[in-house]
């Protein structure tokens, strides 16, 4: 048995994992399945967006210059020559001194060029009184006012959302590249491990790192796969290792410290390369990261928290950076003031869980008070974290601080 | 034609939206499912977590009182009785004078009733030197201390997220009361409207409003379900929403404003009731709400950034609501300066969408300059929104305002 050699900076740690995951390839999906997807491809417009010339409002297409000059006293009197259908290509033309009815959404007429709304005008059978002054292009949405044929509308990296979603519709784009989500094999180990709702015993405890590992997987995009549970024998889990090697990365959860159980690190480094073991962060200390078969690796500690932490800190950035995604952890973060001050150890970044509340129109952040990365329930109870770096003691009571909501 | 007779304000419009949505019924998913799912029920523990005492450390059981007074250079000497396999119950006791080998997650033996830190003892053969003193309970996991059978662990109305889902593995809940989702029925209406990818030619546009709109109750737990388009027919629409009234709630995109061809919400009247027609907002105020067959209809306006605002303002705050969650929007919100001014209109909420980008630790809110509710780029470009509320005329330059984000 021996300590950690040394504990590598959280900013080092992510930087060696970053260098060691790629990009994944894309893959075609169709716009309407690409909700939440990363664009894999810039895209570009393939028609004008409006496709034509269309009314804005309910009323009558004009020419601006009929209508220079109306007020409510004194109108500019036109004739109505017809109606413009919807969804269907008109052959009206308005010339001077005339115009035509039309509703939202109906294609201009040739020779209008403004929309009056019916609100402006009093109509009369074929006579129309217009009461306002139009200026050319006045309520009409002009071919491509909203995109042209040709222009880029959607970046790669983009995280698609509904908006993006309807841009795709509405600019023919029916099919489009997206990042292909990472596969992430997910092992268990421990011989004390049994299935969730299995009987324990005086011995056994519920594996759940693999089920909370699945959903922290999926919700940043990955699939998860669990390869189930791997007692301790180095070469069980050399036989799990070489399958899970077949995923885009791999995280295998405990078995990741210093103790005479803690073979991961070695079989990590014997099928492969270990680039990292111990991280300075508190929970999730006890973490390794290598290659097998150039598949990217991480061993987890087994305390839940610490498991999950770690995840937050190292995997989450690495499954978005290899989506193209900003290789951050990518929670949404806001700012509160402390509730009570929060210790670190200078050289260490401590992950400290807290609750959240409104107070007076801003936030206040409660740190929650636990004892051992072995918690789980200071994790359920808490809405975000905040960390502090290794070069600060902790904050103080009243310190904004910025908090990651999960 | 006749212009609105007047706009509700949002948050009476949204008051009696939520008025006439009722929480759904709820349905089990096992745990492995229910990320992302909201509880519809509060979930007990159905064992103590740790189920038994555990060593949270590598090292040696021991009985506290026997390490009193331990230094480096007085240290306690202790016999080694034998060491405590991983995941199998152990009939070893520590006696007086007496210690055990352990590994972390080992069930403590019978006696001991802390663990000396591997890194605190030098060992040769069965000679144990002790070098620290322990209190009672030291380095161990006791049963019950992360979670007591019968505790509540996670409250109704909570939407599950990786931690939670660990949490009812480790507490035995392998099937858990989750409000069911939505299912949300999404007519497009307009004889102007073809399937994305279709030739346009000169009075045609691709419907893009279900999409976005499918994707938007996606994104807030909903099943969408796109019944396709209707063309502006009062019959087709009265038989297509016939069927739609059969899902839990049904959005009409377009015809929901006061122009000859909008004719949803008389055809809502006369099937049902309607409850609102205009709502105080822009964009977004040609909306219209009412119940058919005791289901809550949305119409929503043509325009994409109209129909999308009025969705985020009404639609989402109740599917949430149906659902469990907290009835507003549910968006993360952060603070930001704003680049430039935005005006508003007094007794109009106004929602304008803006860009963000970093400054000096701090955010900018970049307005995006937009002429009409058509421009669907004025999303696709923005990160997330800031609501002007009916009683201002705006926010100045530098203001700091609220943004939620998209």
């Amino acid at each position: 048995m021996r300590g950690f050699a040394r504990y590598t900076k959280l900013e080092d740690a992510l930087k060696l994992v970053l260098s060691r995951v790629k990009r994944l390839s894309s893959e075609t999906v169709s716009f309407e399945r690409a909700l939440g997807h990363v664009l894999a491809e810039d895209v570009v417009s393939k028609t004008d967006v409006p496709p034509f010339d269309r009314s804005a409002v309910d009323g009558y297409a004009v020419r601006a210059a009929d209508t220079f000059g109306a007020t409510g006293t004194k109108p500019r009197r036109l004739r109505v020559i017809g109606s413009i259908p919807i969804g269907a290509p008109t052959r009206l033309r308005v010339r001077r001194g005339e115009a035509a009815k039309i509703m939202t959404g109906a294609p201009m007429p040739a020779g209008a060029n403004a929309a009056v709304m019916v609100e402006h005008v009093s109509a009369k059978g074929k006579q129309l009184d217009v009461h306002v002054p139009l200026t050319p292009s006045k309520n009409v949405s002009a071919r491509g006012e909203d995109v042209r044929a040709g222009e880029i509308v959607l970046k790669r990296g983009q995280l698609l959302r509904p908006q993006d979603i309807g841009m795709l519709a509405s600019t023919g784009n029916l099919r489009v590249q997206v990042a292909r989500r990472p596969r992430v094999a997910i092992l268990a180990t421990g011989s004390e491990l049994r299935k969730p709702g299995a009987r324990l015993g005086q011995a056994k405890i519920a594996d759940t790192n693999s089920y909370s590992l699945a959903a922290a997987v999926a919700r940043c995009g990955g699939i998860p796969r669990r390869l189930g549970i791997v007692p301790d024998k180095p070469k069980l889990l050399r036989r799990t290792l070489r399958e899970a090697a077949k995923h885009d990365a791999v995280l295998v959860s405990a078995g990741s410290s210093v103790g005479e159980r803690d073979f991961v690190p070695d079989v990590i480094q014997e099928m492969g390369e270990l680039f990292l073991h111990g991280i300075a962060i508190r929970p999730g200390g006890p973490t390794a990261f290598g290659v097998v078969g150039g598949k990217p690796v991480f061993a987890l500690a087994g305390f839940p928290v610490a498991s999950l932490v770690a995840f937050d800190m190292l995997v989450r950035p690495a499954l978005r950076a290899m989506q193209g995604l900003p290789a951050d952890r990518g929670y949404p973060r806001v700012r509160a003031r402390l509730a009570r001050k929060i210790s670190s150890t200078l050289g260490r970044a401590d992950i400290v869980r807290v609750g959240l509340r409104s107070r007076r129109g801003g936030l206040i952040a409660e740190p929650i008070r636990v004892t051992g990365s072995g918690i789980l329930s200071s994790m359920t109870r808490a809405d975000g974290f905040v960390v502090v770096p290794e070069d600060l003691e902790g904050f103080g009571e009243g310190a904004s601080v910025e908090v990651e909501l999960y």
